[in-house]
């Protein structure tokens, strides 16, 4: 986190796919702009299921808000600020904050975590792949020790027509972490 | 925040309770899902008191966001998703981010600080007492420098029945932080 | 981030304006609390644009939410809970999280950004020139590397009569930086 020329600082990649598999109620548009179009006033609280990278194991959860900040006509999406977690089982947690764009890629702020994620900082990268329903992350992590091997994968390559696989869909065993989050 | 293995980087541990005391009209449960029960799309801004671990001080507020993420009938609890910060009168603020439920202890990402806590990171233990009235809570802060000899106290075991000194309660001078958070 | 007796870590100043032109439809007050004055409940998304501190460049916008904690009958203002972030085009994002008083300057905590701001941490002093539509921001930053030139000015003294340059206004080539956030 600082100027240290003498020591290159570890960058950790670790890749998750969120999917919104329809049956958790997300996201609830809250229309209290109660304006037609998409507009500033608008809050959209949400939570969506949280896979590996190789989409072999369910992780758990994300969870939190979306501010729509201005619906953008030209690009025929929206702008949302966005502050959510994303939620690992037993392995603890990871925040963010940032820009959530419907229309293109973003990056958006590691403000912090807890348990293997305690101390964390750095970015993440956010890829929409079927709007609102498929992303695909990559978080680039500095402060924290080695990822657990479960978490270090090799992910496919994100399309819109990735899939987790059945037995992570399903949540059966060997294809969660521990106490994956629900 | 960065590997150094020739150097164990510092923890300081501060307890704090958070007590509501029913007469800051918090928390307010926005019922946004109108459904009948606590579902994704309410929203639940809050603001209680803080008094120091040993109960001997105030210290100031907590102030906030509740997003309900999920009610868990089997635990006859929910899921929040919470963002807020914790005030310290002229000593600054802590800001933390993650996951409270309503039937467990958990623990937050400390996402920063200001005044005494500028540049603060780690995570934060909370305990829940009396839902949703009294809290305990251990921040393990790291990234600044030592903390005041007054926030640095024995705490009070943690049970339901503790109570604030009836000084720190009256905000008596020699019973509050300089400039208490109110 | 860390004690380090032997090696004082830089901090870099950068200074914004945020202003309000009333043009992106913010403040959206939401009255949730359905009381008659500001109360718990209720929130406010908002959304201001973003200039550099000698006013000569449009740097973007702001994005986020207000928490309305306590109306503030003696300052005749307000408490809010703020949690937002200042987008700089290509340049990327910086996160914050605190205190927004109407009747007096704070400091937030800085939690995180992205791109140039990538693993920053510090805090930033937020000062009310004309409330609600101009406001000056020192940032305090610390962690990343040496901000762009175009981002290191020499600010304008804060005073309610400061205005954008025209060109700036007008967002004219020379007087935005690359990608200018909207």
């Amino acid at each position: 986190k600082k100027q240290e020329p003498s020591k290159p600082i570890k960058v950790q990649e670790l890749y998750v796919y969120e999917i919104n598999e329809r049956d958790r109620g997300s996201p609830a548009y809250l229309r209290l702009s109660q304006k037609e179009v998409n507009s500033l006033g608008d809050l959209v609280p949400f939570s969506n299921k949280l896979y590996s990278g190789d989409l072999n194991k369910r992780l758990g959860i994300t969870a939190g808000l979306c501010v729509l900040i201005k619906h953008v006509p030209e690009k025929n999406g929206d702008r949302y600020e966005a502050t959510y977690s994303f939620y690992f089982g037993d392995y603890g947690h990871l925040s963010v904050q940032g820009a959530y764009l419907t229309y293109e890629d973003t990056h958006l702020a590691v403000t912090g975590g807890s348990g293997i994620f305690e101390g964390v900082y750095g970015e993440v990268k956010l890829q929409q792949l079927v709007f609102p329903f498929k992303l695909f992350y990559t978080f680039y992590l500095k402060g924290i020790k080695d990822l657990p091997a479960e978490l270090v994968v090799t992910p496919v390559t994100p399309t819109p027509s990735v899939e987790p696989s059945a037995a992570a869909k399903a949540a059966k065993t060997g294809a969660v972490i521990p106490n994956f989050t629900d």
